[in-house]
């Protein structure tokens, strides 16, 4: 007899639905939104949080300045209008992922809530969710971690419309997930973000539970 | 003792690399990239091989003019550059897609070889797949079937610099697989692309000899 080697894949007839992705990955898509000042620790968390969904067999996928600004935004500058297109795009992109069954992380500063909140927007509307992390850290931790030397540069004049220095940053009103990160370790942020995708059956608790940095190594 | 859930998974230190992504899903990441006149059953053929791929439990997607038109490319219309853009950022995101593990089947006119290889190259220069289909098909042909009226309207007028009336589709020269579908049932033409994927190791043959329709019907 033929064996059935896709055990959580159940045969209907018409196009392959969101639904179906869902259940080949065991997870659904969702969107994954840090926003926070320049050296608050949204790529490290993003990092660590991916290393976390990994363990567990978890598909994510990170965007970020590496792949999106010099790719699909690479003919974007820092205009005002291009950085709201900047956004808007990395929405998208996030919305597509989502609908395809993965968790994207997209770590941007999106300094500006009616960006921020027009990209929810387009995740309700597709009946996908978005997940907004604010990534707290006060201007004068940021500034003095300064890990690519921009505030130094802002400061000096260098660089011109600066979030937190001569630009704002709109912090979130009420975002899904808060990191309050001069109170907290890096592993106890990834913590609550993965006990929010159980608690909103992103992913299954028993499985995450169960991963164990001993068992898994090599 | 703790189960260990993801068996396919390898723990090692430093960030999640596309080949940890291609190891939880058992697959590797491409783009399929269908390529062909109005009409031609690129849209067709992309949603039949979504469905042989989910029979064996492979991560497809599809990016086509609902979900890409009417999202990260609304702000484009027709001129010769937002053409240009339009398929520029479809291969930026297809990039992404096949960068995260997932197969993508981007179903397009495309019509100008410079545009597809500027995607190709996109893909080569990521080290990932771009497999071009030429969904090949006569003018004849599509223009009998018109499934969406557009040829009647290109021949009265209505609509201008519409491919194969009056604008040029430029043929692959040098396509991964080329489809003569006058010459193919859809089944034959979905399995020509399900043995490409094998024989070059994005998917297993043995997972897909093993799918039948009865056995995985509910």
């Amino acid at each position: 007899m033929t064996k059935q080697k896709a055990t959580n894949v159940t045969w209907h007839d018409g196009e392959v639905s969101r639904q179906d992705r869902f259940a080949i990955l065991k997870q659904r898509g969702a969107t994954i939104w840090f926003t926070g000042l320049s050296g608050s620790g949204k790529s490290t968390i993003a990092v660590e949080l991916e290393r976390a969904l990994y363990k567990i067999g978890k598909l994510s996928y990170r965007l970020d300045g590496d792949n999106v600004r010099l790719g699909i935004n690479k003919n974007l500058g820092f205009s005002e209008e291009d950085r709201k297109e900047n956004i808007r795009r990395i929405g998208e992109v996030a919305k597509l992922f989502g609908d395809a069954g993965v968790i994207s992380l997209s770590s941007f500063i999106s300094p500006y809530m009616a960006d921020r909140n027009e990209v929810r927007q387009l995740h309700e509307q597709a009946g996908l969710e978005f997940i907004e992390v604010h990534v707290d850290c006060s201007l004068a931790v940021a500034e003095k971690r300064d890990p690519k030397g921009l505030y130094k540069k802002a400061r000096a004049g260098e660089i011109k419309n600066f979030t937190g220095i001569d630009d704002p940053y709109e912090a979130p009103a009420n975002p899904e997930i808060h990191l309050h990160t001069d109170k907290m370790t890096i592993d106890e942020e990834v913590q609550i973000i993965l006990d929010h995708l159980t608690e909103n059956g992103f992913i299954i608790k028993q499985e995450y539970l169960s991963a164990d940095d001993t068992q898994l190594a090599p």
